[in-house]
């Protein structure tokens, strides 16, 4: 069947090759290119049967798209074990980031834990002190729920201006996943709260045992115990066996490798929410607990990293908006760096505290532009300037920058990280 | 910092140690295990740093893992590279599948196409053939869905009868990924359809070259040529760069490596359309075109693969349901056999033509079960039982098998794959 198979294709395709030719000049206009030779040609897939189906029992991507990978910036940390790598947003799409891709941040590197041997334990201020097994969590009521993680000092190195050329390293500390687990207030029930218990401390069990303090009324609210991602396990660098999910809130407070959670009645003050993730006000004076994210979006395509190849007429701008407070209700796209906006098209799920996904088709004239979006989320709150943003905020800030993002596009369609007044 | 972290958790693993050990009594009647030694034991993963963040720049599942793979039945075909494998449905959650887990179907290996080489051509009863490279295609609307795709032999050995020990071999041709791709309307309407065109051939580029034809309305309503899926490129076992999207259809006609369209204005009764993905009745005549799928489910946990290992007391049992009609719009579960039947829980985004998960959480006593599931989609479509089916379709069939299954769970919680009357 095979060998016939192939003997029509070719037929038809030299069928094709009229075609083809014929319709040169008239696809000039359109989005089609011109007519090619290469369809005519028998390529070594057409002719060779490939792999079978004993061949990869966990599939991987293309060895061509090889390039699309986290990547780290070096010179940022003195140590690539206590350091953050970047999601590559410029070649993704649609709302899920995929499992292999998520960027990272780790205080100690990945912790291989072995769920056999790994426990949660709920203590402090409960009748009932805890202590879970994997098996026994999966004894729970569950749910999935997509939801974005982003860390609080994404784009924060952007604070003082443009710096880092590519919505890679800008924008690229934030993934979304689908997770499955237990919400923690059927753990959090099970154990019994004391009236008295206020806060929760979170802590995780690898070698850096990082710790925060988690106000009660959310974990209650929202909050998830996860042991699954994008329909299996967690993977190790995002927590596995476990990881809490705080949606909404910076990544930062979604510990990893889960460990332990204690029941008290004030914060722990630990050093990952005072000499860390507070935010210096020009005054001197500290904003503490800036726990929710705010209203923020990026334009993705084109950008730095995927300048625009195919010169003028018909492209695709897409981006992506997010809110710790819920849906996006609205992105606005401009090409003059603020000046003129247009509403961008929203398209795929639209899940609260979840990325979206945004797209504004257009003909480019080959002229400059200076690329900006703008999210609005259901609560009417909307992307700020930086220059706003720093009216506000002064000049010392690391965590929470969800300011507006330029990129300039020129005549050639390169494409730089700039800031317009 | 690390340093002291480590000492300040081994005290506090001191404290847990007491706490835990505190809760032994109470905790009998919970979920939650009695007191661990463990949670006061230093692991590997607590002392030393792990991989820091240069160290994957694609990352994988977790070592621990390892059993959580696609599965093929060698004896099931004579060679692997036209063959099937199984997605293992018992070991997922959520609604998405892992890209690396989707199970595949060849009829010629896996194509590994160079996306630069790669071109779509659109021909036959068309007003301009055109040629499509890549980045084409590319600059047209996308959209971003999430979709099941079954294949129209999944649960196919069963028709006669209960044959294979395991919902992934029983059910586990199917995945659901969210796709990013170009509506089909809009190439066919570049290419400008005549108006005698009523049937879509599509074409693969692998070495078998496979065809089949496609009702024009169901091309112009909500088919779409995809490039994405999960955020990513498609994988090249999905049909990388670019494959067919048929929502609602037998993955058969999901054209991978999709290669041309030709508009004619018949089908064209090619192999995959008459001595296959056809239906012998008990009359000797066959049923063709049977391209929907119908509205089906299958409890996932606990099943053959996946025994009840905790005994009794609270049980989580899950499942997908799905139609090619739209939405789930109810899952029931039975514990004897479907003489009485239970709502279960919906969980996750309700997409149409997606898979939904179910949830039913029950205290199990340890008597002798036999699990069912039935689904109902939002038209009112009931799956029916594998008796009502062959009364029906008589005992000839392979495809479009959507009976509802039953585990029988004995008292020591090792289930089988069983029929009931």
């Amino acid at each position: 069947m095979t060998t016939n198979a192939g003997a029509s294709r070719r037929a038809i395709l030299k069928g094709g090759l009229i075609g083809a030719a014929a319709l040169a000049g008239g696809a000039t206009a359109s989005r089609a290119g011109a007519s090619e030779s290469l369809i005519t040609e028998i390529q070594d897939w057409n002719r060779y049967p490939g792999d079978g189906v004993d061949a990869r029992p966990y599939g991987k991507p293309s060895e061509f798209e090889a390039h699309v990978v986290r990547k780290n910036v070096p010179w940022l940390t003195s140590d690539a074990i206590s350091s953050v790598n970047f999601t590559p947003l410029h070649e993704l799409d649609g709302i899920i980031t995929p499992s292999g891709l998520c960027f990272e941040r780790h205080h100690a590197g990945i912790a291989e834990i072995e769920p056999a041997n790994h426990r949660l334990m709920i203590h402090g201020l409960v009748e009932r002190p805890l202590v879970f097994t994997m098996a026994d969590l999966k004894r729970f009521p569950r749910e999935n729920k997509v939801y974005f993680l982003e860390c609080a000092a994404n784009t924060g190195m952007e604070w003082r201006g443009a710096q880092l050329n590519g919505c890679q390293f800008t924008h690229g500390m934030i993934h979304c996943l689908m997770y499955t687990g237990v919400r923690l207030k059927h753990l959090l029930d099970e154990a019994g709260v004391k009236t008295e218990g206020k806060w929760l401390l979170a802590e995780g069990a690898d070698a850096s045992g990082m710790t925060r303090s988690i106000p009660l009324d959310k974990a209650l609210d929202d909050c998830m115990v996860a042991f699954g991602m994008n329909g299996e396990a967690l993977r190790p660098e995002q927590g596995y066996p476990i990881r809490l999910v705080v949606p909404g809130w910076e990544g930062n407070m979604w510990v990893k490798w889960l460990r332990r959670l204690e029941i008290g009645d004030q914060p722990w003050q630990h050093r990952e929410e005072t000499s860390k993730y507070t935010d210096l006000m020009a005054n001197g004076k500290a904003r503490r607990f800036t726990f929710e994210m705010d209203v923020k979006s990026v334009i993705t395509n084109p950008s730095p990293q995927a300048p625009i190849l195919h010169g003028r007429g018909p492209l695709v701008l897409s981006g992506l908006a997010w809110s710790g407070k819920g849906r996006i209700s609205r992105v606005d796209v401009s090409m003059d760096g603020g000046r003129n906006w247009t509403t961008a098209r929203l398209d795929g799920p639209s899940l609260p505290k979840a990325l979206h996904r945004f797209y504004h088709e257009f003909d480019w004239d080959g002229s400059d532009l200076f690329l900006q979006s703008r999210a609005i989320d259901e609560h009417g709150f909307v992307q700020p300037t930086k220059d706003q943003l720093r009216s506000v905020r002064g000049a010392n800030s690391i965590y929470h920058n969800n300011g507006i993002q330029t990129w300039h596009v020129n005549s050639d369609g390169v494409i730089e990280n700039v800031e317009v007044s």
